[in-house]
This record gives C-alpha cells, structure tokens and sequence, in this order.
C-alpha cells in the first residue's frame, strides 16, 4: 500500500491521538504528550492536517496569554511539518460548569459563559486558518425528561448556533460550522441525535447558509443508522461540510475504533460514495473535504498502538478507495448496475413538462403482477462489491 | 376509569384492530372481519375517529367502482356511528409491485404507478373529510448500499411528495401530508429513518408548507430515540400534525403494542406534553389533534384479545393524563420545577437587544466551580413524576 | 410511602452513592467521602447493608497495614451504624495492569497479581462477614477477535473462578460467588455477556456448587434481554445468589440509573417475582437475599442529589412491593390468569408415569384450530397490572 | 473462485431458498417450488447437503400418507443428486395453534400435540439419515411478562426436551439435537435468547449429553453480541454441533442476509476459527460438521436472485477460508501473535502442580505499573487481519 501524501487530505483530531485511555472504569495507561509533538508524528506519517479543541492545546483556566502562547506554538509546529489546521473546536463538555450543557444549560449564567467560550474559540479557529468550525454538542441533552423545557432547550440551541453563525459573518472569517449529532454519550439522549434532527434544526435558523454538518461514523451506527445513507441525505441538502471517520461495532459506547475496524461493508461504501460520487447523478454535489479521522487508540495500546492505529485509519482508506475504484471501473459491475436500473432512478418520474392533470389523464399500460416479479438482482451487485472487497 | 368520549378525539386505523395476525413465522390466527364492521365496534367502545389504508377498505386489484362503493358504505357506516374519518393513507407496500419502493422504486413505471395510487388515495381523503393524508413509505429504501443511486432516490422521494402536495393545493384540498418515518422493516434501511430526517427533507421542498409529521412511538424508538424529544422537536418546527401512539420494547421487530406496554415512563412524559406543553413556554406550540393508535393486538389474542387491546390504548392514555395534570398541579412539583431552574431556560441567552459585541465585552463575574457544583435536583423531580404516576 | 427498615435488606455498593462523576467526557463533579462516611450516612437512610470493592476502601497502591486499618474503620463504623456488610468484591478494572483482564489478561504475570488480588479480597469479605463474593469481570475480554484465543480465554476464566471457590472452600469460609454478566462496557465484547452464557460456564466448573448470578438490570438490558426471564432462568438453576437493581434506557453505555427510572414496567415484574414468587410454582426456589442497588447518581448531581437518588431507589421499590402485592391479591386479576391457563403451564405435559411410548399410542383428540383461535386474553391480563400500577 | 464441493460441507435449508416473500407489511413475491426442486438445484450449485422442516415438504394437515411419500420422493430426489439431508427439524411456529408456542404453551393440550409433532419429526430425521436434529423454539417465549409462570415455562422447556431426547436415546438414533436460541422474533423475548442461556438449560437436562447447539449468526448479533465468542464457548464446552450461517445489519428484524452481508470482519473471524481452529490451543474441539446456511433471498429478489444469493453465501465463505488460510499463514501475523502473548494465555496461570497455598506464599516481583504500560499492539494484529482480508 502506498503511503498517505497531502493530496489524500487526512486530518486527525489532536485528542484522538492525545487520548490516554481513561474510561468510565479505569484511569489513563498512557501519558500525554504536548500538542506539537501529536503534530510532528502525524506529519511524519502522512497526514495533511490536524484539528483541536481549544482545550487540546492550553487547560480550561488557563490565563488569556497562556492560552495565546500554547495556540501560537501549535500554530507554528504545525507551518513547521507543512500540516495544516483545518478545522477547530471547543470544549464544552469536561468542566463540571457543562455538566448540564454549554448552549443548553438550564442555567443562563452558565449558557452566557459557555457561549463565551465558543466565541473565543471561533476566534482561534479563524486565527489559525481553520475552514471548519465543528460544534459537538455532548452534554446538550438530558437524563430525565423533566429536566427540560425541551422547546426552549431548541430555542436556545437555535439562539446559540444563530449566536456563532451571525458572529463568524459579521467578523468576515471564511469558516463554516459542522455540527456533529449524537444520539447519546455522555448524556442520556442528546439533542439534535442524528443528521436529520441536525438537518431540521439547520433549516430552522437564520444563518443556516454556513452551518452545515459534521457527521461521524459511529455516532450514526449508535442510532442503529445507515452512515452512508445518511451522508447521502446531507450531500443532497448541500450540507455535507466535514466527516469525522471511525468504526463502531454497534449499539454500545462509543467506541471510536479505527475506520473500518467496525462495519467494513458500510465503510467500503462510504468511501465509494466519497472517492466516486453518487453512481448515477454526475452533477450531485460531492464532498471534497478534508478526510478527519475521529478515533481513539484503545487503552490496551502503548505509544507504539497509537502510531499504528493512526497509520492504520489511512491504510484502510485508501485500500478501500482502490477497492472502490476498481469496483466503478468493472464492465461487470455496470452490467448488474444495469440490471438493477440504478441509473432509472435518477430519470425524474414526471416526465420534463408533463402536469399532474396530464399524468392523472394518461392511462398507461402497466402490468403490476409482471412489475412485481421483476429480477433486480440486487443481490448480485453486492455479492459483485464484496468480491471486489475480499477477492 | 371514566369511559372514552368524543371530546378524547380518540382514532384507530381500520389496519390494527383488523389485523390478522400474519406475522414473517405464522399465517393469520383470527378471521377479518369488514371494514365497517370494525368502525362499529370501535364507536361502541368511545372511539370518535377511524382511519384507514386504501386497501384496508377494497383489494388492491378492485375495479374503481368496486372501490367507490366500499369507500362509500363505510363512510355511511362512520357517519351513522358518529365517526369522523380523521385520516386516511395508501398502501403502496404490500403488493409485490413495491417490493423496491412506490415512489423511490428504481423502475420508473413503478413509481408512476404508486404516484397515481397515492394521489388516487388524497382524493379519497378529500372526499371522506380526512385532516390528515398520511404518507409511510415502508418500501422506501434498500438492504443494498449498491442498489441505489442515493442521491437519486432523495430526489425522486421529493417530487413525490412535491407533486401530491402540490395537487393537494391545486385541488384546493383542506389537506395536510404526514409523514411517517421509520428506520427499518420491511426494508433494510428506510428513507427518512427519523422525524430530524423528515424534517430535513421537508424543508427542502416546494410545498414543505403543508407537509409535517406523524411520528409513531415504537418507531423512533427502533432508532434508539427518545419519542417525546422527537415530537418535542417536530413542535418546535411546526410540524407536528398527527400522532401514532403505540408500545415497543426496545430494539428488536416492530412490535405495535398497546400505547403503555412498551417503555411506561417514556409514555407518560409524551402525554404529559401532548396534554399539559411545554412547562415554561406557554406560547409554544401545542399538539391539538387526534389521539391516534396504530397498534397491533398480539397474535395470541382472539378477537376479544382485539376490543380488550383496543380499549387498553384508551384507558392507559387517560389514566396517563389524569396523573400528568396531577403531577403539573403539585406544588411539590413546582418547587423542585424552581430548583431545576426549568423556567430559566425560556429565557433568552442574551439580554434583548445586546449585540454579539456588547456581549463579548461585558465582562461578567462568574465562578465556575461554584457553577459546576450547582445542584439541580433533577433526580429528584424525576422521581416526583415516578411518584405520581405510580402511587 | 413508609420508610425504609433493616427488614427490607436494602443495600449499597459505596461506589455508587461514592460516584464522583468522572465520565469519558467530564471530570468529576463532586468530591470523594470517605467510606466510612457514605456508610454512616446509607445507615441514617435506612439502608441495612453495604457492600464494597477493596479499593473503594483503600487505594490500589495502599501498604498492607493502610489497607487493614481503613477495612478495619468502616467495619466498626458500619457495625455502630448497625449496618451489615453484605458483599465485598475486588476491583480488577481500574488500573492500567488490568487494561487486558485480570484473570484473562494475555500476559500471565497479569493473570497471577490479578488472582491473588481476588483471592486478598476473599479473605477481606470473609472477615468482614459477607455472605457473597461478586466477581465482575469488566476487563475481561477483547475488542478485536484476533487479540485472544478464546478458548484459552475460557479455559484461563474457569481456572480463576475453580481456584477461588476452591480457596473459599478450603478455608471453610461461609461464602458464595456471584458473577455478574455484562455484554460490553469498557471492552468491546466482554466474556459471560449475560445471565445464561454465565450459567454456562458455571456448569462447566469443579466448584460450580458455590458459583451463581448476581445480575444487574442494566447489564441484561445492554444485551436487549428481558431481565426478570433472565433471574428467573437463574432461579430455576437454583443460582441466583443476589441482585443488581438500577435503570437502564435500552441500547447504550451503562446508565446506572436509579431502579425504576429505566424501564418501569420490567421493573415492576421484577418485584413482582422477587416479592412474591412464581405465580403457580409455589415449591420453585425463591429470592430472598439483599436487596442490592446498583446505581449511580446523575454526574449532573450534587451531594443532595446523591442522597435523593439513593432514597429514590429504596422508595421506589417499596412502591413497586406494595402494587405487586396489591395485583396478586386482586381476584380480578385472579380470573384473568386462570383465563390466561397460566397455572397449566405447572403441570407437566406427560401424565404422571405416562412413558414416551404410551404418550405416542394414545390418539388423542384435538382440533388444532379450535385451539389455535383460542382466547388468552394475555392482553387484559397485562392491562391489569398496568392500571394496578398507576391507578 | 473455485466451484463448491462436497467437501465444503455446505448445505441449505430448504426454506431458504423456497422463502417466497412474505414478510410483515407484503405477500409473496416469488412462487413456490416442490421442495425435491430446490433440492436438484442445490446440488447443480455445488450444495453438499439439504435440511429441512416437516412442513417444507408437506402441509401441516397432510394425511400420513402423503406426508410420508412427500418425504420419500424429497429422499429419492436427494440420493439422485447425490445430496445429504444432513438435519431435519420441525415446524412449531406456523400453524395458529402454536401461537403461545409448542413445548411451553401455557395450553397443556397443545403441549401434547406440539410434542408429538416433534416426536414425529424426530422419526423422519432418522429415516432421512440426518445426523442432528434442529430445535427452534421461535413461539417458546412471551410479550408480556404475565402471561407465563416462568419457573414453569423452563420446567417445560426441560421435559420436553428431556422427552425427546430420550426418546432418541431409546429408539437407538444417531442423532443429536441442537438447540437453536433467538432473542425475539416472533415472540417479545423468546426463552432461551443466546447460546448461553441455551448452555445454562442443556447443563440442567437428564440426557443433555446428546443436546447441544446450532447458533444462527444472526440471532447472536440481535442479542448485541459477538457470534464468534458464542461459538467459542460452545465449543469450550462441547457443545457445537451444528451452525447456521447467515448476514445481519444490527438490531433489527432478523435480516436472514446471505452470509457475510452483515458484518464482514465477524463473519471472517468465524470463518477463521471453523477452518483453522484456535491460535494456540491445538487440542481444543474443532468444528467439523456441516457448513449451513440459513439466509432469505432478499424479497426484492425473484428466481435467479434466488440461485445468485445461494451462490453468494458458498462463494463468500470460500473467499473468507482462503483469506483466513493465509493470514494464519503469515509470519507477519505469528510474529504480531507472539507480541499479543496470544499463545500466553494458553498457559495455566497456576504452575502444574501449584497449590493455592504455595501460589499464596510465593512473592513474586511485579511491576505493576510496568505491566499496565505494556505494548500488546492488539490494534496492528486486527489490522495484518483486515490487510489480508482486502488487500
């Protein structure tokens, strides 16, 4: 397999390989490294860029000229490697003052902080040439359903977004908003669970031109959901504006293993999507962002399992584009595609001009019994894909 | 328990209380009776509307005036009951014509097929009086990744519902389509897995106006989704048009129990907000249409299994909001209501009319240790609910 | 709702009510008591017993003599507060040697730390006059399939558990063992997923005469298993030792939350079985151990949410006794489960000394529609117990 | 890919093919054939052996006779072709009458008729030269927890079992039975949901020696649990006996894919461990017996997608063999084994001939810290597994 280079735009999350391994039941087996040095080894290994949490990089009280200072040596170790820092977050989930959510809490004090914070880390993200501006939302939710006011929990989730959006327009930074949904973890069901809850939120607001989505593989599979399927929904809303690349192997914790180390199918045709476009719709829009990889080494691993984890979300990657690849370019392949009327579909059902009055008037001959028996082969096409995976 | 009444705005689907009990292991265990028949027993026990697939009332391959004929002896039927017939839908499912989908098939003359049966179906509705023209594409979808140009199907799913809504206008109908998500069965992964997916789609459209939700309890929760945060946000979108209340036991087959048999609490909270709203938000939206069961009586039961079922749907939603109004008029309640800073939420983040700017330069004191220690009390309000209904 | 009496056999693990509320995405929230602190306070709440893990009481790294002398505090503070100390078990999860397991870790020097730890932790609970020795075995187990060979991994669980029922009994010690199953949470898979792959393995053992279940509500839930079929398929093997209630909302990370707050109807027959037996298997084995809570109070809590959490948990099981007792005493409800044939089913198939050979001789007559349409009314029955519920 | 053989082993039921499509919300899509036609086709494809239902080959209400010629022309028709019929099983699931199930109904009438089918079914496996004999007890269950007395559902459960496998002892037949569990579908909660629970009752059983089981991929994956530590405890505790092979996409309705078209990387490891056993225990059991597929040819399928998906499951476990070979093969991986310590767990954790007492008072020098440091690279070993699987 070759080696990942810039032009494959893999990205990685500083906190990915940053994790130490505490979990619910155990503290960390790993020590922590300073940011730049994540930077440097990701270089070294291929990756094109890297992204943070403002909280990756300085503690959550640390003063405005340390904060500064730690952001400006990232900024340069990153020049230095040639990476580049595509997109930045904020950390509105680990202090205690989040412990009922950042634009969300029940308490307006600590919503005016948490927003606060958000801000400042727009600021930085602008500042440090970032594209994106992800927004995860982790402890916006709840436990216990009367907790809430759940129409003034979206109220002030729209007020917030609206908040950031109108504030990155009115500074002028080139940055757009990626939220990230999540059907629950750390909270007990999380607002805005899925691409389509974030999807129906984003057509609500008043500056929902820039904000779009993040979505991440295994946060999709904990709501028993089809990834691609929904990537697919956010490329036709034009929405589809970074992804977060891991592997899950079903409903459980979130378990941020390595892409492809979950569902592999799914994953084939995830990138199959990404690297090759929808099959039969040459002017969909597609994705050609960054390729960020949100995982985590898991806590059986030392620093040598961080690297080869690391290495191993691009090594799949690109074995499952070329695997991609080959599959579009087989004569055998566009013959079941055939078969399977795939490019039918994209033929609209009216016909161009035709109304509803002509189409209710036109008696058409149709056999259902015979329509009803009509060999799709569907399976074929995916025994055909598999073949192409593992042959 | 007093007895259901009109006022309860109650309604069955002619398809539960007539199921048979074919299920993918067992042929039907009781007999099916006629479509009227069911309406005439479900007025006897307090219902106050009926609802009804299209081949719930004539067979699939019924001559139209077959059709015209059963349609009209059962609204005779409902009006000598005193039913209203609140909803009406098409089955574009169970006919092996849709095995890939009516209006998402990949043969084009299927789904101008199905597209006329569902705007023959809004024409029946029109004509029986229905509110509410349901639309639950349970064939939308796929078990294939490859088998779908994804994008293709986004967009033929939108000018199928475009052109019904469309002619709903056109037809000068008093009319509203909702939709009715659901993430799997019959189909692998279906189109609009969730109310956020609906949601999204709809806004897409050209005549998203009259295109809202009804959304069914069991089916979020095949997607591992809390319902009344669902329906909690389909209110804040407006677009909360109709419900279907029911029972599921967590993630398995759709299992259509009775409304309460499935998560007990889960379902209080859903009355609790279809009854008492949004507890600090008094001009919200509130839901005020039918009380609408889709439900299966289990296979074991015989056909007094049938009315028992049918009446434990009506008494469990009322004995449910006779301890919702309860738990909102304890005083008790209100208290920790106060601790829980619930009514803090309704308020606006930012004071009204400060800026982004003024905001980030006002420099508010704020602790926020103190802050993250806060006690909420959430617990125990949950447990005062769980008092209530249970004591 | 009366309070709670030492007669109830209430009990806590100090872990629970001593959660500081560290999560895989927050710090804790609230400071640490010291054990003999939660105690006195458990005690005060009307709790009977406590139970604890070796390093809830004295820290992993602890000298022998620190480790005695804290053990030795809160026996005396737990026998001044009349407290029993009902269950002790030992922590094999939290430190980073136990990152692969304790008895089936890879590495076989982990294997003997870990097994003698277990086996100090033995004679910790026999002096502290525990009646059980639970082993949860978290980190046993594997996310990736290649990282073990399962049957060594069997093999290696077999002889740690043989060899601690064989020290217990070589020591003459008045102790059993309780495993308690998990699915997964922090491993990705872990071994003994649930009640019955435990009581597999139990099967298998030398001293499997002192091995049972000590099942927890969450844990079966998090494997979409019904968690009073499970405690009942451990009564009928005779093995169920004792009891983890709390609450889990279906298929996510564990919750622990308070019992009753998850799903409240399964925790109603769970009651129900425990307070009141078998419904017609009045000779059946029955529950009479503590009544152990498992929980955690929301990491959105403070102290007095600590305190609220643990009295809702006692609160709500006095409840859920008095409305079990109530239904079984209901001759209503009496009728419907003879209606039901719910005590046929206590009657064997085969006649007293009928042999296999006479069974098949005789031609009985039996017409398997009549009794195919047959009226259960399991339905009615169900609604019965709900209204006795929240009625 | 090189054609099947009957050394493959792989065998068919002949449900599977003849599924005609019926599903919850659709009739069928495809008609039926006679079963000795599935079986010549089978055979034509390289099927080694064919398995079969009762009422596969002849109506529940057949007369004697003609149930007995219908299996005698199947037989005929199987040596002609030179099939096996290597397991037979019953159906206690369709007929009305078996709705509350067969061996547990609460209906002792129907236990009698429901256990004299079995009986009878036990008669022609024999005849047919079956070596094992399948148990499904897909209706041996509940969806509401009062409706069953539950200590009497499993003593039931036991006697009949324990009848039939007496009477398979008394007769002289060489024949095993293996239970199949589910954990729903198409009851609530079925008994006996996992491989464990089925272990825990077969531990219970008079004549369990000659009862073991037959564990369905995804019946495992709708419990949330890993299929291929399933099989493995089952072979720790020689009770394999036969396995059902098929592809699952999570929790949902039992998908009944054809195998490897749910999770790909599960479905590799399985393979791995039929064909090459464990890593590092050489004597451990092996399984040796039929290769079965128990899949549904998609309902969107007609008769060739039929023949290309009994092809798929054949093909794909021969690619995943291969791959599995050479993995194992690769000095690569045994050089990653050896840093897993993968052959280190085969090691007994107590020395040959070390007594507890020795084990206790030996002081052995141990770096905890050290150990919990320890670079097993678990994650690099998983991925030589996925490199060999799509490279």
């Amino acid at each position: 397999m070759r080696k990942p280079t810039p032009e494959d735009k893999f990205s990685f999350g500083l906190w990915t390989v940053g994790w130490t391994g505490t979990d619910p039941f155990g503290v960390s087996t790993r020590p922590a490294l300073d940011p730049w040095e994540y930077a440097d080894k990701l270089a070294e290994l291929g990756a094109w860029g890297i992204t943070f949490h403002d909280n990756d990089v300085y503690p959550f009280d640390a003063p405005a000229d340390v904060a500064k200072a730690r952001v400006a040596q990232l900024r340069d170790a990153a020049a230095k490697s040639g990476l580049v820092i595509e997109m930045v977050t904020t950390n509105t989930f680990s202090h205690p003052v989040f412990k009922d959510g950042g634009l969300t809490s029940n308490d307006r004090s600590v919503r005016r902080f948490g927003l606060k914070k958000v801000l400042n880390a727009v600021d930085i993200a602008a500042e440090s040439g970032a594209s994106t501006f992800v927004m995860w939302g982790g402890r916006e939710g709840a436990e216990y359903d009367t907790s809430k006011d759940l129409y003034a929990a979206f109220a002030r989730y729209k007020e917030g977004l609206d908040t950031v959006a109108g504030y990155i327009k009115q500074q002028g930074y080139d940055l757009k908003i990626g939220l990230e949904p999540k059907p629950n973890e750390p909270r007990g069901d999380i607002f805005l669970p899925t691409i389509g809850h974030a999807l129906g939120l984003i057509a609500d607001l008043d500056h929902g031109d820039i904000v779009g989505l993040n979505p991440e593989v295994g946060h999709e599979q904990m709501a028993n959901l089809n990834y691609t399927h929904g990537i697919a929904q956010a490329l036709f809303t034009g929405k589809l504006f970074h992804i977060d690349l891991n592997g899950q192997k079903g409903l459980k914790y979130d378990q941020d293993l390595v892409f492809g180390h979950g569902d592999l199918l799914s994953a084939f045709f995830t990138v199959d999507l990404l690297v090759n476009g929808f099959p039969a719709s040459p002017d969909a829009p597609r994705y050609d962002g960054p390729v960020h990889f949100d995982y985590k080494p898991s806590r059986t691993e030392g620093m040598q399992g961080i690297w080869d984890s690391a290495k191993a979300n691009m090594e799949t990657y690109l074995l499952l584009a070329d695997k991609a690849r080959a599959f579009r370019a087989d004569p055998a392949v566009a013959a079941l595609m055939e078969e399977n009327l795939i490019a039918q579909l994209a033929v609209p059902t009216l016909a161009e001009g035709e109304s509803v009055a002509d189409f209710l008037a036109t008696e058409e001959e149709f056999d259902a019994d015979a329509a009803g028996a009509r060999e799709y082969r569907f399976v074929e096409l995916y025994q055909a894909a598999l073949r192409h995976l593992i042959s």
